[in-house]
């Protein structure tokens, strides 16, 4: 290693073991493409040695499988808390259109990952089952909704809670960590899903 | 070849030219990834030669660029229609917006790859300079009709914008051809956009 490359290694380097290499390889994946991304790239990208890094874990399956554990469980921590499980349809599904969009912003880089699974590996499967298990507990909540009467009878519930998925899930593409305007974005993403993106005046 | 390999090679074997090897091929890059797709990959796929197949195109990022001008073509196509340029900001956002639906369900292989494009190529940079100017024409509309005082003064056109993209890009995620429940999809999408996915009966 060269002198005048020292610095930029050393400013990667992390401090804080695994915790700061799954942030890394994450890093790595989301640019390159998990198949695309060796071990080799991800220790490089660490500053660090591969015996370190299998140090803290076993393979890049491993790493792909805490990324992927990460995300699914932000995702299920907002269906499960108790202003999601309680109230009329609607307002749970406000709610966790909300918390939604707020974990998707806190968790990022893992929840882009989630979103680009292909299910290629065993872990990869996992994850889109899990992707598929949160979907279907919206479309249930959106079901209920219509059947309440709480949402317009000539909406299909099927149909709303695909594109109510893909609203917020299209917040991964441009949103950043401080971008301007995106303060009140969970409200402004609920807002939309609730009085359309674009409400007549 | 082997005698049982014969019939599903003859069946997959092109036979209008050009046309249906850039079918195959996008087919191919949206299964692969283009970066891992080689002309081998797309020979093999054809059922032709690699000589017969650089008859029709001069290599890889040619059908890259066949298939993307495509996708473009269509999209601003919607944008240049006679409905899309007449009349008030929003009712040309509607229109735009049940056409672009209408053409992504037309041309789903080739505008799912345009979404997909990360802009490592000529080609590829080409094609996020031409969707970033879409977007572009379509958040300048928006903020016509919240100028015009046509949509409600709270939304951010900026935002609007690119919620309204989200929604209407994510459908290639799940829609397919024939799918039961997707014939009036252009309108549904349109519907959700100006009165909310879920809207209060």
């Amino acid at each position: 290693m060269s002198e005048s490359t020292a610095p930029a290694r050393r400013a990667r380097r992390p401090s804080g073991g695994a915790g700061s290499l799954l942030e890394i390889a994450v890093g790595e994946f989301n640019t390159r493409g998990y198949d695309a991304t060796s071990m080799e790239d991800l220790s490089r990208a660490a500053g660090i040695t591969k015996s370190s890094f299998y140090h803290h874990f076993s393979g890049k399956e491993a790493l792909l499988r805490a990324a992927l554990e990460r995300a699914v469980d932000g995702l299920f921590g907002v269906l499960d808390s108790p202003s999601a499980t309680t109230g009329s349809p609607t307002e749970r599904l406000r709610t966790i259109v909300r918390d939604q969009v707020a974990v998707l912003m806190a968790e990022l880089p893992y929840v882009t990952l989630l979103l680009r699974v292909r299910g290629n590996t065993e872990t990869e499967r996992w994850a889109l089952e899990r992707r598929r298990a949160f979907d279907a507990a919206i479309a249930t909540l959106v079901r209920d909704a219509v059947d309440a009467g709480e949402v317009r009878s000539d909406v299909d519930p099927a149909l709303a809670a695909r594109l109510l998925s893909g609203v917020v899930n299209s917040i991964v593409e441009w949103y950043r960590p401080g971008r301007p305007g995106t303060a009140t974005l969970p409200d402004d993403v609920a807002a939309a899903a609730f009085t359309g993106i674009l409400p007549a005046r």
